[in-house]
Order: structure tokens, then sequence, then C-alpha cells
């Protein structure tokens, strides 16, 4: 790779042409309204849609796979025009077999959508499927990445505009990596003034929250954003809450599960309130009116 | 602020029933396909729509907005249903004025869809719109962020999937404030390991590269992604470029303007390829597949 490639360049004989297509589509943070027209044109026409219980729910919502009554028992979706799709349910025990059993079908030429919510590079699940293709040697694998809105962006729209200036997202599970790594990415995003966005914070929010409070003033604005994009069809209902770095950690009610983020601004982001709400907003670069 | 606020709680008494909505609507790095449908329908039910030439172009290539020859000389614009729309043209040196006009026509009782490429708020318009909002004292127009999918989500598709841990955006404009702030940025990001994303590289992308290179591996991989999501229309055409650390400043031909991102790799960033052509892959905190 020394002299760069054209990722675009055919690298030996190309895949077989009668392999179908492994698409990694991303649905947003939450209902289909928030889902791109190429994820959902995907979605559509794939022969295989594998996705969890609670995203088959938001995709059947607008019509995105076929409703229940139009579903067999075997999962055999029978779309308006007669279209079969086979609509597989993914959980989280399971991610290796549903990776293999993506392969076969490819290899049996059909199109598979495996479906991820927000962006499925952002802590989705992009990366265990091309991990699982180098295990597998499945070098005849069509991969293509449909991305999606990430939840930092829907949270963000939420509250305002937080993230108007240099951001960064830092995911708090410890699952795969010790906390000392997490620690020092936050230390070093909150010393040089990024806005940080926590993923995965329902649990070690209040410890990152500290860290970052060493690091900045705890007039510092925090938003606590829930399932946003879902309206009340997530896990907690939608909604956004804005506080201080100094009181984030005593909200611990507003941090509610798997669809809560919490947006740290930096020194120059500040609350404004019209007449109907108040909004979080990072001016870029201390620019003001005039500068533009 | 300190106590914390709802903000979604009424703060006075809420807008005047006459008034229209101020969105500022994002509708991703390219063409209409990576737009979402909120945004889609928000742009078509629009009275007024703001946006660029090259933008115009993108919304007139799906129908989103209509057609040339239904547009009269005024920017007038006629849909199939019979529907009026009012098509402005932003300009870069308009900004102010536009934000201005944006909020008389939602107090004429007319909805305005303000576009952005991408994100609004990521390197986009939504601060300067609450920065006019402020300075106007224009607490009676409602304004909504419609989030779209920004560069960096659009650009890492494009490549595989490099943003599977945690990542930072960092613009290389020193328009509105010092290099050494951009410079203490890119230190800390490339010290911590976060994978970086930088956003207006088409100036500054040789020093950028040097201060990274100074923390980093030179092995270290770097995506060059130009026009993601935009195919043939975008101003240079949609490519993509996987190189190094040590060379990135050497492919200064494939940095071609406003529509190029560059992705900067972590120390787990690694290459993978298949039958057809490489990718570029994050694994998550080191883990292998049987983690999953």
């Amino acid at each position: 790779m020394s002299s760069g490639a054209e990722s675009t360049g055919a690298t030996t004989g190309g895949t077989p042409d009668d392999h179908g297509t492994l698409y990694v589509v991303g649905i947003g943070p939450g209902l289909p309204d928030h889902m791109t027209k190429r994820a959902k044109e995907v979605i559509e026409s794939a022969d295989v849609v594998i996705a969890s219980s609670l995203y088959q729910e938001f995709l059947r919502a607008d019509g995105t796979i076929p409703s229940e009554k139009q579903t067999d028992e075997d999962g055999v979706a029978t779309r308006d025009d007669g279209f079969e799709q086979e609509i597989v349910r993914s959980t989280m025990g399971r991610q290796i077999e549903l990776a293999r059993a993506a392969f076969d079908y490819v290899r049996e030429g059909k199109d598979v959508a495996h479906v991820s919510g927000g962006d499925p590079s952002v802590y989705g699940k992009s990366d265990l499927i091309f991990k699982m293709a180098e295990e597998e040697d499945a070098t005849d694998i069509p991969i293509e990445i449909v991305p999606g809105l990430t939840a930092a962006l829907g949270g963000s729209a939420n509250v305002g505009a937080p993230l108007c200036n240099d951001f960064c997202t830092v995911s708090l599970s410890d699952k795969w990596r010790g906390w000392d790594e997490i620690e020092e990415k936050l230390r070093a995003a909150a010393i040089s003034d990024f806005v940080i966005v926590l993923y995965n914070c329902w649990r070690n929010y209040e410890q990152a929250v500290e860290i970052v409070r060493e690091e900045r003033t705890d007039d510092a604005y925090v938003a606590i954003v829930n399932d946003a994009g879902r309206e009340d069809a997530g896990r907690n209902g939608e909604s956004q809450f804005i506080t201080t770095l100094g009181e984030a950690a005593d909200h611990d009610d507003k941090v509610s599960g798997m669809g809560t983020s919490l947006i740290i601004g930096n020194h120059e982001t500040e609350t404004w309130s019209n007449d109907d709400r108040t909004y979080l907003v990072t001016p870029r670069g201390g620019r003001d009116v005039d500068d533009f």
C-alpha cells in the first residue's frame, strides 16, 4: 500500500457474477424520517434484511419493510408488488453467526441489507463485517457501506447547533478496552477544546464528566439527549435537557440507556432562547456576525 | 441555566401563530440520494428555499425542487401540484442579508428551508442563523435544525469503515482563528489516537499532515476522499485514494477543493482487500472476531 491505491480499482479478478452484494446499511438515529433515500432503496430491494426487533419496528413504521401480517412464520415477507424478502431477526449474541449467514446468502446471489442504527461505522456493525470477511477469507463478497445519520448529528439538531466547531465522539464502553484509554482521549479532547459527544454513556458517564470537569470550567454547557429522532418509539422517548458540567452528574435520571448521548460544549458554547425554547449553540471560532 | 432546562419547554409566550418556521436543512454530502426523508419533505413543502447554485442543481436532480423550466425569472417555481415556491440563490457574500430576509419571510407566515450541504451544524450554516437571531433580537422566529449526513460519514463509507472507533473532525480553515488553535487540536487528537477527519483541507493540508506525522508513525493510513456521494456532479468527481501519512503530502493532486476530506487512521486502522477493491477499516478497540 505504500505507493497509494485507488480503492475503486480492481485488485484481482473481481467478484463472481453470480454473487449478490452485502450492504451494511445505516438507518439513522431513529424512525425512518432520518434515513437516507439510498438506505431506504437498498433495504426495499434487498433479498434478505437482517435487523434487530427495534429496527424492524422502525422500518415497518413507513413501509420500508412489509408489515407483520405480510410476513409468514419463516420470516418471508411479501411486498405489495409481490417481491419476496427474507427478514432475519438479529440479536446481540448471534453477530458472528449472522455475518457468516450473510456471506452465504451473497454467494447464493442474494443482496443482503445488514441494518445498523445511526451510521454503521460509528460504533456500529461495519468493523465486525470486515473482521469476519478477513477471518473467513471471504474475498469473494462485495461489501458496500451505506452511511447513515449518526446520533451525534441527530442529537445536536434536537438541541440546536452545538457541533458548529471541531467535535469528537468518544464511546464510554470499556468492554474491549481499558478505561485508561478512554480517559486519555477524554482528557485530550477536553484540554484542546473539542466539543465532545459521548456514546454508550448509560454506564460510566459520571466518571467521564468528572474527567472533563478537571480540565474545563463547571459552567460549561452539557446537553443530555435521549432517543433522538425516535419520538415515542424509542426505549425512553425523545427528549433533550440542557445542564452544565458541574451539575451533569446530578441528572442521572436523564441518562437512560443505549439511546442516550451527552454533548459537552466547549468554552464558546452558549445558550440562546427564543419565545419557544432554549437552544445550545457553539459559534465557530469566536467570529461574530460581521465576519460572515 | 444553572439548574438545567428542558429545551423543549416554553420559555415565554411562544411564537406568534401567524409565523412560519425557519428550517436549517442539511442535504447530505452529495446528490439527494444521501438526503434524509425529513430533509426532502421540509424542502418540498417550504414556501421559500434558499440554496446555492450547486445545491439547487443537486435538488433538481431528483425533483426535490422543480426544474428550471418550471421556474420563472423571479425565481418562483411551480410544483406539479400547483404549489408555488420561491427559490432564492444564496452566494457566499450575502449570508447576513439572506438570514435577515429569512426572518422576514417567517414573519410573513412562510416556512423557509435554508439549505446547507452535509449537516448544517458541522461547518455549515447553523451558527450564523443563531448569531443573526441573537444580533437582531429575533426571538419570535422558530428555528428548527434538520440534520444531514456530514462529509465524514459519506467519505468514510466510500473507503470502507475507517470511523469504527472514536473520531474527531477538525477544520483547517484559519479564516476566523489562529493556526495555533488548529495545531493544538490536531496534536491532541494525534497523540490520543483519535481517527481524524480534516475538513476545509484544500489549503493547509500539508501542514496538518506534518503535525500529525510528528506524533504518529509514517505508515499510518490516510484516505483522501473527494466529492463523496456526488458521483460526477461535484466540482471534481467522486473518488477515493488510500495512502499513508508519510506520503500524503506528495498527493496534492488528489486534494482538489471544498469537496475534499482527509481521513487519518489511528494505529489500529488497516487495509483489507477483496476481489473488487481495497477498503480502509478501523477495528474497534483491538477486539477480534471472538469478542463479538
